[in-house]
């Protein structure tokens, strides 16, 4: 079949690979689109993570395999327990995880010991077709549009967050959104879908300040607005209750913490390519709360399919903004993204188009 | 009177200055003892802090004035309302809050917006006597020694941060305290008042190491012990539960993120000279929630001075290693814990020996 593999830093390769071979409890999953994630664009940039570069300890499978993991298809056979049917659409929960060390004993999937991802450490999206265990998929809402499925990884990676400030009355909280990308706009689309009332966001990109502009009550450009100035005046004084800091760079975390009123949380769901370097005088008078959430349980997965399944995430096909064919995946895939990603949110990929 | 007050970097001076006038409220205080404090020793080491160069919002008072915070003494006439007879043992709260702003409001004095200090921004404890309002003071209880009752200020600092961890079921967690110094024991103090089980401490110093052990289950010496391996192999590989950093180094933290287990509290109580990087992987992929304390709320105090009245802080006067004359402060008070800091916790001045 078809599929892109990263074989290296900037080695991005579509070629024919073989077919994926089913494992105990597995099925075959026809992909249908696959999202671009800034984490795919991390290691095509910076070359794959070591755990990335060898067999990994649950699947056995050795990269490079077909990469990416915010993918969605139509499953093929499933067995007669799985309440599914053969064809149905199914979005694919894409994580490798072992259900034995203390954090899944937990139900806290997300920290497995020995976490892997298809697109990283088994077969994934960028492909005609998957071998996925049928536990982990998830048949698609009768109002989710296959076209649109694939967004909701990203999602659950944005309930799980939030669900993470574990703040009660946090609703109530006025909220700061560094940065608008990928991440940052899903998060709002969770957060309205949560009852959040008033959300700022502090975006540089004027395109992508555009994109998020319909869903919150202000977009600032940090580079020119004095986006602490406008927090504070937005809060009689008070400063921000909850900072979610979807950009990961200083500058950010600088106006995240400045922005901060007494007892704030600073909500880490970004992946830091530099130091994480924590202003503390401010950190310690502020009595500020410091956490990160990465990925997602079982349990986030579900409840986010529930959110669209009641129509909660109102806009959340907004995030998609490019469909591709998988032979374009480097040019009008990955490059267009690294070097015109001010214009996009999401691309998603296909072999089927 | 006699005092000692900070002029510039390296610059205390044992001084004839004015005897303290009574402001609204106020009551003088004949000082019996002060404690020497890591803060003071900051200021003495870099300078003054800006704020404390300058006169305060609410006290009015130009700096220099008397230095040092950590004390108690006998209260001079008064008032009838006062609960406090003429020459009761008193220990003082000597912070300046306004009990207006925001976080007072919420009863978070510790973060009051003009928050001040008897010793940076009024007269201090380096001094025959000092102005107090009288709702500050707090008459020991029987069982408590006006030889020893200056360390009850850092015995609130500690049982604030311990209450500011916010969490159920801490006790049950494994503890780590980076930091054997003057907060590390007296936090050490304070978590067993409190019913912690199973508390390591990591202290380069062997001095140190000695002065804690008999309140810990162990104390390594980071410099030459594996001291996260040891944390893992005392809790069944699964790492510790809190860690408090009494130091605020960064081969401290470093320890310190590495030996906690998922979900773990950081919980800093350490004032830093050097940038807090976080190590940004480990906090994201554990889960660790990032907290920090600071000074006490009124609350705090009178807990402490509960705990002390109910004989539960077992030990804490062996927090005091020294008592020296006012005379001596320059030499064998300041000089002293910064060249031979490992063979000291507490030292306290009097100007009455």
């Amino acid at each position: 079949m078809r599929a892109a593999r990263l074989h290296d830093r900037d080695d991005l390769r579509v070629e024919q690979i073989d077919e994926p071979t089913l494992k105990d409890g597995q099925v075959i999953v026809d992909i249908a689109w696959c999202g671009i994630c800034g984490s795919d664009l991390h290691e095509y940039v910076l070359g794959p993570a070591p755990n990335n570069k060898v067999p990994h300890p649950l699947t056995g499978d050795t990269p490079p395999v077909a990469m990416g993991h915010e993918f969605c298809g139509r499953v093929r056979n499933p067995s007669s327990h799985s309440g599914l049917k053969d064809g149905d659409a199914v979005m694919v929960d894409p994580r490798v995880v072992c259900r034995k060390c203390g954090p899944c004993e937990k139900g806290a999937t997300h920290a497995c010991e020995k976490l892997g991802y298809h697109g990283y450490n088994a077969g994934g999206g960028y492909a005609e077709r998957a071998a996925i265990l049928e536990t982990m998929l998830y048949k698609l809402p009768d109002n989710v549009d296959l076209e649109n499925a694939a967004v909701i990884e990203p999602l659950a990676v944005v309930v799980h967050a939030i669900k993470e400030t574990k703040l009660t009355g946090w609703k109530d909280r006025d909220i700061l959104v560094i940065g608008g990308g990928p991440i940052g706009l899903a998060l709002i689309i969770a957060l309205k879908a949560f009852g959040a009332q008033k959300i700022i966001v502090s975006e540089p990109a004027a395109g992508r300040r555009e994109q998020v502009k319909e869903f919150v009550m202000a977009a600032y450009n940090p580079v020119i607005d004095d986006v602490v100035g406008k927090c504070k005046e937005a809060t009689g004084g008070k400063g921000m209750g909850i900072v979610f800091d979807c950009a990961g760079v200083p500058a950010g975390l600088e106006v995240g913490f400045a922005a901060l009123g007494f007892e704030g949380q600073y909500m880490n769901v970004a992946v830091w390519e530099k130091p994480m370097v924590i202003p503390v005088m401010t950190f310690m008078f502020k009595h500020i709360n410091i956490r990160s959430a990465i990925i997602f349980s079982d349990e986030d997965f579900k409840e986010t399919m529930q959110m669209l399944a009641d129509g909660k995430l109102v806009g959340y096909e907004k995030l998609i903004t490019g469909r591709i064919r998988l032979e374009d995946i480097v040019e009008k895939g990955f490059n267009e993204l690294i070097n015109n990603k001010d214009e996009h949110i999401k691309i998603l990929v296909s072999t089927r188009i």
